[in-house]
């Protein structure tokens, strides 16, 4: 398994991505060749002081002298600057030189790549990012977290075909549930948008080829209370959505550690319970899923947090690692073609 | 101070709104008339199971045989339910017998019933909601929550200016700091909608009468970490991100009890931390807001949770006091004027 990871992507690059591909290295047998794109000059002088050894034969430096920035508008200068880490890393998996790709570079620039030189699943109309919550049920899977912020309805219901074959193929969920994020759990609440999704996906689930049962529209609670496996939603509401969860469980931390250290009697309760603190950590802390996978493209794409860390990015390997496993794109496709043999069926 | 309570309106009415209302008139002196609205069988019924007291002469029951129920079209029924609670309560406001509004009803309704009956403020075109969150340099303001799904980037501009009247006027922030909801900070990030938003604050920030400092496109943890007085979204926006932060913030409240339950030993720590926990929950309970202003009509509206509790319905009363008392709309009225007479020096 070979992953190509952009060593230039990201708030703290290239320091956190070379320190979380060490890690990965280290702790994932499986991951046989990492692919460490980037400024060579720059890498060589940062890997030694990040713990990545440059002389291990896992490991592949791949050269790329230019740099996508966070900010600049990701179509345009994907096509700009083509010798970007984004942009050859994604030729790497794109040549089958890497079986998947990893980035907490700019999102829009990696969505293009993607989209540009990996191409659409047939079927397929727009990619989507989805990121996991953790319901109590399972994951809940975020659809779209923000590859696609103006989306169409069409694209949801792709959306949502590919989201249940996630959950079905990764999380062994035998009918995945599947609702529409909105500011209402009745049939009737939501913007015209939302309404005209709802439609569509009632219409499809008429037909009787839905790999998914519908639940309707969602809320904030579902997320993490109501068994729910994929949330579709515009990217730019699920990014919201994300940012806001992840900014909560955050403030909430801080909060609690605020409270604790307060008073000596406190810190001494705390550290008598430490261990039910190290634990919500554990279960509230994004790093945990570090990486969302974009799907809908033919190959494994892997999108990090701009913000993460080392432990963040390491964690996105891993996930590259699980979908190449877990054949992802096999399982969408799969049930694609499912769905047009019914239709095929049918007329 | 006479404030009108929809008894009948919320997941738990009229338990939770008796219980509520007779909890304010002990907490809030200047509360000297609570009109107690709805069927007046039903509530002199359950008025005593509830501990609101109706030989009390601070309460005055108003007949009111109809009800909205939750899912209800808003506007619709309204027009049709004319002796619905939330109509024969603000027809209290609008007919001056009433100096504010208070319902945990259908959102839709009350919204309606305001725009309806009271009328807009001259110069506002939509009204909005405005829920508080609990940022670390002060309540910032989510505008709106929740009334205008499809807003218009006019609609938030009338929102950035009445947001920050009222942050200067309840809570006196010298010039309120606003914001536009985003998934991302940078400037070109958003929608087509909150691009067109973006371009039309800042011409108007240009001409020099905006009576707050815009601070560009924002993110979910300045909701809480950067100090940020109003957020503008549209309604749909606003309404996911409000219950999407509340329910993340309900979640971590529950796997931490779940933690500290765990062992005998953890619970031993909780039980000395105890403190910590309880402070954690205050600062965090959504229930402490308890009720949203609707900014922008004639009177003083507050809109409860649909889930509220009686200790949110109480809070959602003394919100409807404190806006009274803080002379809400005077201040927005002022703003607005300051506004159109620099417009008519200018021209």
């Amino acid at each position: 398994m070979r992953v190509a990871l952009d060593a230039m992507g990201g708030d703290r690059a290239p320091a956190v991505n070379l320190e979380g591909g060490a890690d990965a290295l280290r702790r994932y047998p499986s991951l046989t060749t990492l692919l460490v794109v980037g400024d060579e000059e720059i890498l060589r002088e940062e890997a030694p002081k990040h713990g990545l050894d440059l002389a291990d034969p896992r490991v592949k430096l791949v050269h790329a002298p230019e740099v996508i920035g966070m900010s600049e508008p990701g179509a345009k200068t994907v096509r700009r600057k083509k010798q970007s880490s984004i942009s050859v890393a994604m030729d790497l998996v794109k040549a089958g030189e890497a079986d998947a790709f990893v980035s907490a570079g700019n999102t829009g620039a990696c969505v293009a790549a993607a989209q540009l030189k990996l191409r659409l699943i047939p079927g397929i109309e727009r990619a989507g990012i989805a990121s996991g919550l953790p319901n109590e049920f399972g994951p809940c899977h975020l659809l779209d977290a923000g590859a696609n912020p103006e989306a169409k309805p069409t694209h949801l219901l792709g959306y949502a075909i590919m989201g249940s074959a996630f959950a079905k193929g990764v999380y062994g969920v035998a009918l995945p549930k599947v609702g529409i994020m909105s500011n209402g759990e009745e049939d009737e609440k939501g913007t015209a948008f939302t309404k005209q999704t709802f439609a569509l996906i009632k219409e499809f689930v008429a037909t009787g080829r839905a790999p998914f049962e519908f639940v309707g529209n969602v809320e904030g609670h579902d997320l993490f209370e109501r068994q729910l496996d994929v949330c579709l939603c515009d990217g730019f509401t699920g990014n919201v959505v994300l940012k806001s969860c992840e900014a909560t469980a955050k403030a909430m931390s801080k909060w609690l550690k605020q409270e604790l250290l307060a008073s000596p009697v406190r810190k001494l309760g705390a550290m008598i319970a430490k261990g039910a603190f190290v634990n919500l950590k554990e279960r509230a802390n994004a790093e945990a899923y570090g990486g969302s996978p974009l799907l809908g493209v033919n190959g494994v794409v892997i999108i990090a947090h701009g913000g993460s860390t080392a432990t963040a990015m390491r964690n996105a390997i891993r996930a590259a690692v699980e979908s190449v496993n877990h054949k992802v794109n096999d399982h969408i496709i799969e049930a694609l073609e499912g769905i047009s043999k019914m239709e095929g069926g049918e007329s």
